[in-house]
């Protein structure tokens, strides 16, 4: 029997913390389980509006439980994660449109990049504190993670074009069809089911459901599958 | 090195399926990690008004993840949980008040039998689609818990007192000042720290806190320190 063709999709903004928490998570355990990975750059503000839902942080004792809540997974999930020292203004003002339109114009040209440039935005807007709104912030993302500034320039240029402006709409869209009230999802397609998963902390879950085992949010290394 | 002294607080209303969920987990771990677990009946229609949360279940998409969330942990957590067929009526309009007040009562007087009347609570509510808000139901639940039915009449007839009254408003400000917008939370006391965790996923992370090893959602038997 040949292998399995198990596909995950995350659907995922830079703006959302565990958004970066779940993907680290299944990036480690991609090779391990021999799954297809598929990255789906979405717009979280989009998807609530859409569920009619409002950021969690909107609750002044939720935002308060977040903080607490990542700071013992930085820890326990070995990801550099840090709150913005300005959040109101940093995730619920400035937003992400800009920095999720040019991952999806890395996801259109230059697709074996877009586990790389994410990462390098996520480490900006939460572990550094840097500003990912600017072009010159986008630019340094991409070319800490291996472009050169003509090409970051070259995927830049195209945000404002219908092609990556739709794109990125319609993969809003379908994380809402998948029934997204937030980010991030993981959409497992499995032989004859589809699981939608909401979250970073549905990971043990998502092992059983895939039939495979979890060694926790920091599996050894060397037990990929090669 | 005698053994540390930790405790864990585990806040929760039978109204509130994820309560079940982690008071379960909760209950197969606290001998194997040799921690003390204080079960605290508390009222979430309390914690949702002073926190000014919603129940999760007024957006709609939200209640129709949760349907299939709890679908996979049923199987996952192997917990009987159904979601019962009038779920707005059962759980947003009908409560649980009588119920907690009930279970704060066995606390106080029989606090050996919580555990048990607070699981057949949740069969009825949240496996068997019964109700739990009549003095039938609620007499029946602790009858099954192994109460006699003169013993369950007389803790039903003191949820009125003052001294049941104020102990379960008590109980529920304790959560509300730990920063519960909603239920579980998990209140983690160790040597020289406290933290607070909120819903039935993070577990694992609790393990991590407590220096302890995590089996997944069922551990084996027999690893219990005996």
């Amino acid at each position: 029997m040949g292998p399995r063709s198990r596909t995950l999709e995350l659907f995922y903004d830079v703006l959302s913390p565990y958004s970066w928490l779940a993907f680290e998570i299944l990036c480690r355990y991609k090779n391990i389980w021999n799954v297809d990975l598929q990255l789906r750059p979405s717009l979280i503000s989009g998807i609530m509006k859409d569920s009619g839902n409002q950021p969690p942080a909107m609750l002044p004792r939720k935002a308060a439980y977040m903080k607490d809540d990542i700071k013992l997974l930085r820890q326990f999930l070995q990801v550099p994660i840090h709150f913005p020292k300005e959040f109101a203004s940093v995730v619920l003002e400035k937003g992400s449109l800009t920095a999720m339109r040019f991952l999806t114009s890395v996801k259109l040209e230059h697709p074996e990049m877009l586990e790389k440039v994410s990462r390098e935005l996520w480490l900006r807007i939460w572990s550094r504190d840097e500003d990912i709104t600017e072009p010159q912030s986008i630019l340094a993302a991409a070319e800490k993670a291996g472009m050169s500034t003509a090409q970051a320039r070259g995927l830049l240029e195209r945000v404002s074009t219908p092609q990556v402006k739709n794109q990125l709409r319609e993969t809003t869209e379908a994380a809402c069809k998948h029934g997204a009230f937030g980010l991030p999802i993981t959409v497992a397609h499995l032989d004859d089911t589809t699981h939608m998963l909401f979250g970073s902390d549905r990971m043990e879950l998502l092992a059983h459901v895939l039939g495979e085992k979890w060694m926790g949010p920091v599996p050894p290394v060397g037990n990929a599958r090669l």
